[in-house]
């Protein structure tokens, strides 16, 4: 494979090159790791930034609708936009989010637009990194804006943080004083909570919750890399495409003063510490499953753990002296 | 530490040894460890098990109540209940479920039952096992039922159900067709769905949830250690304490027919060989921190990927080398 022809076809924006470079990046075989460490070496030189927003909302709250109300906002200012998903808690099912296009069909259509359902793989580990990695070659292509969508609550949260410039967190109106259940520590990583469906019926409802996400939001312990009256809460409707526009203009105002104040570029290194290490942490768990001699004590170690011959911590216990 | 005589101790069912061993299993500290592998092996020998529940649903559904008068219900029947809570999902904020323990109020003041907040741990691996062996010194306490909580959607579940004999998921009452927006991965791990809150206003509401969720449980695929007519769904009223008896009914009859054809040791067995590689792996990934050449080399390569002098990937294949 010819990584530098594949890296010029990925910062010439070539669909075909981008797609197979994600695919490249996506790939867990050896010789293609090896690969793929090369292309994103090859990419990393000069080029420019992209805007990374991570975005969470549990099933329900319009999502798509929103990605693809927003995605064609920012494209109508000449902006291009990639979409990329990360689903890694769903290691029963596998199922991926974004599988299906057709959720965003007038996104989809856009040249500016490209769009990229979630690789279906059981390894939270492996799934993240490779968005990661994923986010890295849209960046190399010139698109201005990377969404990183996820779901759930919990887990895939944090790992969505750690590849993006902002988190958005999506909700729908609540009923009452319930504010549906949002984790502290999911509260902490929002930097904007759009509240969804501020339409119709459901704007009153949209409004009152808003404010009391602003309320809660409030509370919470000031972070270093917000300006004063960041995170932040406003009511939004994809439908109708209201309040998207302001959205925007949030979120650029909160990148813009981060960069003048150094946590942009701060932020984006610690990330890409935490990557490489995770990255060498995935490596170091692969020699256990590895052919040798550490795997055969795994295998008499665990099937004496399945007959409950020992305890599972005892077994392990013994495997640690011959790490 | 007198290691057998704490093992005793657990064994004659005294709180404070209760207590001791389970800290000493959260215990991160080495020599901890090895202690805590000593105790959980002579707490192995013999003694009769227990049922381990795992137990989620999203805050806003009643669990704490549902707990406590599903508890009481089992106390009542002359049982002995532990509550364990598992919280791995957040990383950031550390909070704990039930690190309150008036949320259970009569529960914790029964002689029958034993209430144990969750560690407040930012790793999932660690967290997990721990709780884990937890439920292990619960069960050779005399305990006859352990149930663990869980919070989220995702991740946390996927451990509970690593450690429980069966897995119960409380759900609220929906509005319409939106079924909460519950991932298909966490139905299918689901052996019992118990719709909450099936009273006063919200009765109908629940109970037709409940026939929602009985008919989207039809379609999914059969496994093998289900009886027929499992998985199932019921409504049930933790306020009112309407159904309990009959979840526990179908509880009792799930691991009675799983006991019957061999599922029910053919999970255990499967469970701690998980653990037991679980285990193995957090220690392997300890190698990276401690100090050494491995440590060095981390850090010399961290820093360059922090100023951008190479990507995470390409010094990812530095490090390999040197593993």
């Amino acid at each position: 494979m010819d990584i530098q022809a594949l890296a010029q076809s990925v910062r010439n924006g070539e669909r075909r090159g981008l797609a197979r470079a994600i695919t490249l990046v996506e790939s867990a075989r050896a010789d293609h790791r090896i690969a793929a460490a090369g292309l994103l070496e090859a990419l990393a030189q000069g080029g420019k930034q992209a805007l990374r927003i991570g975005l969470s909302g549990t099933p329900g709250v319009g999502k798509s609708t929103f990605i693809e109300s927003f995605g064609m906002n920012l494209i109508a200012k000449g902006l291009r936009v990639a979409v990329l998903a990360v689903d890694p808690s769903s290691t029963r099912s596998g199922g991926s989010i974004l599988g299906d296009k057709t959720r965003m069909d007038r996104l989809s259509r856009e040249q500016a637009a490209f769009i990229r359902p979630s690789p279906s793989q059981t390894h939270l580990g492996g799934v993240a990194r490779r968005s990661r990695e994923a986010v890295a070659v849209c960046e190399a292509a010139g698109f201005d804006v990377v969404l990183i969508e996820t779901v759930g609550v919990g887990q895939s949260e944090t790992v969505v943080a750690q590849m993006a410039d902002l988190f958005v967190l999506l909700l729908a109106p609540a009923g009452g004083d319930e504010l549906q259940g949002v984790k502290r520590g999911i509260m902490e990583m929002a930097d904007l909570i759009l509240v969804n469906k501020a339409d119709g019926d459901l704007k009153p409802a949209a409004t009152r919750t808003m404010a009391d996400y602003a309320g809660a939001l409030r509370l919470l312990r000031k972070r270093a890399q917000d300006p004063s009256d960041f995170p932040k809460a406003l009511a939004v409707s994809a439908l109708e495409e209201n309040g998207l526009e302001q959205a925007w203009e949030e979120m650029s105002a909160l990148i813009a003063w981060r960069r003048e104040n150094g946590f942009f570029e701060g932020t984006r290194a610690e990330q890409a510490r935490f990557w490489f290490e995770e990255d060498v942490r995935q490596s170091l768990l692969a020699r256990l499953s590895e052919a040798g001699a550490l795997r055969n004590a795994m295998d008499d170690l665990g099937a004496a753990v399945a007959r409950g011959d020992v305890t599972p911590a005892f077994a392990a216990q013994q495997m640690r002296e011959l790490l």
